[in-house]
């Protein structure tokens, strides 16, 4: 079983513990809210404004030097693609710890729960299937003494829910992933500096001021389906819309369409791509502007637009071509090309830049509509379609400008994949059945009931 | 050379004549445009209400019993993929005659042009490269002697006008495209009985009732790409947006995924297909609907979204993966498939029917936020994209209900890719440079400088 070996990247760190402390000055607090210590924190990494973007998939730790204390659960947003987890570790130097982020195929549901699973060990070790019952169950009895527990949003929550249970043995906690997307928005726009930015060619990674007056805004979720979520106050938002030409049909498409097989590697032909050979621009069409309606001859004027012509021309002769009548249908006029021919005919460079200026364009186009309908200035991009990719932020900028003349603005995040994790990891509540809306005061009530210290602790101690 | 063997399906009508004849009871007059008598007009087809559309690409010629004069012109309208023709020809029994339409892939103009010629000579024979000058010239001159001309609009009107010019030797006047689709669409409106439906899978093919006061619309013209046309009144039209995510974009990407190489073709794949094999759809994320926002378990969440995914499964096991932590890269971690084996795992009908989906719903999404902003209730699509095709149809009509929650309507025309061909035929002018605006006076005075007979009127005599 390839289930006993460690994970390739799996970090260890040391196990979430009780959260007992008291606020103090720099605490985040929100109600229902576990206290994180966020006074100096920041993001580790060397990116600072104007140098190129972050490697896509590369998501930086957040540094807390100042919460010295544990927390007593681990997040996870499980989407259709993939599952993101945030989870608290311990700095071993004592200075404070930092927030962890990882993500997961959906696919590969089973790696996600091991890592949980040893997460709540403090060890490699996992529980494994033959191992005796009476022992599995001890330390399930023991996880839930300590306190031990899952927030879980997006679909997977709901649809994972039991495997998760049974796995793990402690309480998993779901929370409605709307709501998770913007508390953890709130939660990176207010409380983290560098976090949030905006995007062009021209100015790359501009970070943002944090504004005191967040509301509204749109939220634009771009994950293997786009969610658009006007958020009007703290837990006031609405689902306006959406689309389904999201990630999933990106990676899709080009999963059937290149030799890339991860999203990066996808990522990656796109920046080495042209899309001309593929698209049909204005250009093409009217061999000059369409300056009436104002129409650059540069402006593409059909994704793909060029494919079905260059796939069905006969190589060897343009003019030797039958004077069938067509209608669109070249099968009797011209030797018969196969998908096998036609896919030759185009560099899988040129296909992925196009797919994804057409994908990013949309959604672009989609979410200035939503914006202009609802009267909304500030547009944040999150999700894991993004990856800090360049050309991805730079395309959705541009549409946001394109279309709001300038009006609206697009904003992005360096954890733009973790939004609804975070805020699943802030929902967080006590075992005991706690109204989140008295949270400060019950927090301090409930705090008497639940153990000071957790397994992982005291196994520090004996080390 | 092939350009000798005549077209498949090309007919040899009566060569179009000058119209010299005096506004009559049910002429069909605008500003400038040619006089058409379409009192008595009607589709020649068995088309009826309820009955299964047309077979998509089949466009029916329309009579017009009572039209006993000629036309001097024809009239294309050249797209990024497809010219579409439309010109009048005499019925042999002198029962009036009717209007023809056709349509060539833009990437066969040299076929468009000699069927043009052919028009113009009521013969077969076109004018060959190999034909000695001064006969060419000759001929040339008396097509113009004739007044015979073209009206061309589209973007191939501008790139392929020299080509025309100097190929046909006659008038070759251009109009603006957007003018052209409005003015046709009119025309079909308020003029052709049994042209514009509604259509849903429950009720297909229901023939509106023609409205005399059909201002404001919007006009959603699907070809390669796709434009949208708010219309406030005759002559007053903007373009308010549009989208790259077209036909060309359906027919491309088909090009490459699928063996099919017609249009037609592709859109008889997706009736066989089914979406859900490819789609993601709520359901398969949630395991159940996601009822606190109202979306419906069988709601597509991403279209293409089960793709990546099962291009990489390792067919012969799915429990023997490995741990490791992937951020969407399976190279290193089950056996690598190429495009070839991924490809294998998906039926070119459920990718057709996929992607007919997804780009049907975008546009009548994109569609219906144009409307609501510009506060239109009728939005008529047009366009070559439709061809009649009843998923196409039921998609876009699905989606403007769905999203105007009934408040807006959907209409489609049998003769959707024509609009443009049509209109600039009727926006025709006589040769010397006759201002539109006195289009009915001057056109009594400029009469008696025409000839009244053309060449095919003679012939016909001769015959």
């Amino acid at each position: 079983m390839s289930k006993r070996q460690p994970p390739a990247t799996a970090a260890v760190p040391s196990l979430p513990n009780i959260n007992t402390s008291r606020p103090r000055a720099g605490t985040f607090e929100r109600p229902g809210s576990v206290r994180i210590n966020v006074q100096g924190a920041f993001i580790v990494d060397d990116d600072t404004p104007g140098s190129p973007p972050r490697q896509h998939s590369d998501t930086k730790d957040i540094r807390l030097p100042y919460h010295k204390t544990q927390v007593s659960h681990i997040a996870v947003d499980i989407g259709g693609s993939l599952a993101k987890l945030v989870y608290f570790s311990r700095d071993p130097n004592g200075n404070g710890g930092k927030l962890n982020f990882k993500n997961f195929e959906t696919e590969r549901i089973n790696d996600l729960i091991d890592f949980m699973d040893r997460l709540m060990n403090g060890s490699e070790s996992v529980l494994l299937p033959e191992q005796d019952e009476s022992t599995k169950e001890e330390i399930k009895r023991k996880r839930r003494r300590d306190g031990l527990h899952v927030m879980a949003t997006g679909g997977g929550a709901h649809k994972f829910y039991d495997k998760l249970k049974d796995r793990l043995g402690v309480e998993i906690y779901r929370e409605d992933e709307m709501e998770c997307l913007i508390v953890g928005l709130d939660f990176f726009v207010t409380e983290i500096p560098e976090e949030v930015f905006t995007y062009s060619e021209a100015d790359p990674m501009q970070f943002a001021e944090s504004r005191a007056a967040i509301y509204p805004y749109l939220l634009v979720n771009i994950g293997s389906g786009v969610s658009m979520i006007k958020v009007s106050g703290p837990q006031q938002f609405e689902r306006i819309g959406g689309s389904s030409l999201g990630g999933g049909t990106l990676w899709g498409l080009l999963s059937l369409l290149t030799e890339a097989s991860s999203f990066d590697e996808m990522l990656g032909m796109a920046e080495h791509g042209d899309n001309t050979a593929v698209d049909m621009l204005v250009g093409d069409i009217y061999g000059t502007d369409y300056g009436r309606i104002g129409l650059k001859s540069t402006t593409i004027a059909s994704s793909f637009g060029k494919v079905f012509k260059k796939s069905h021309e006969d190589p060897n002769s343009i003019a030797n071509k039958s004077n069938a009548v067509t209608d669109g249908n070249t099968s009797e006029s011209i030797p018969p090309t196969t998908a096998v021919d036609r896919r030759k005919r185009f560099r899988q460079e040129d296909i992925s830049r196009s797919l994804l200026y057409a994908i990013s364009n949309n959604i672009g186009q989609i979410a200035y509509l939503q914006a202009q309908h609802h009267n909304l200035e500030h547009i944040y991009f999150g999700g894991s379609f993004i990856r800090g990719h360049h050309q991805t932020m730079n395309t959705l900028s541009y549409a946001i400008k394109f279309w709001s003349k300038g009006t609206k603005k697009a904003y992005f995040l360096r954890h733009e994949g973790y939004l609804g994790s975070v805020g699943a990891f802030l929902r967080t509540q006590p075992m005991r059945g706690w109204g989140r809306r008295y949270s400060t005061g019950e927090a301090d009530r409930e705090a008497g009931f639940r153990p000071t210290m957790g397994k992982g602790e005291k196994k520090k101690e004996a080390a």
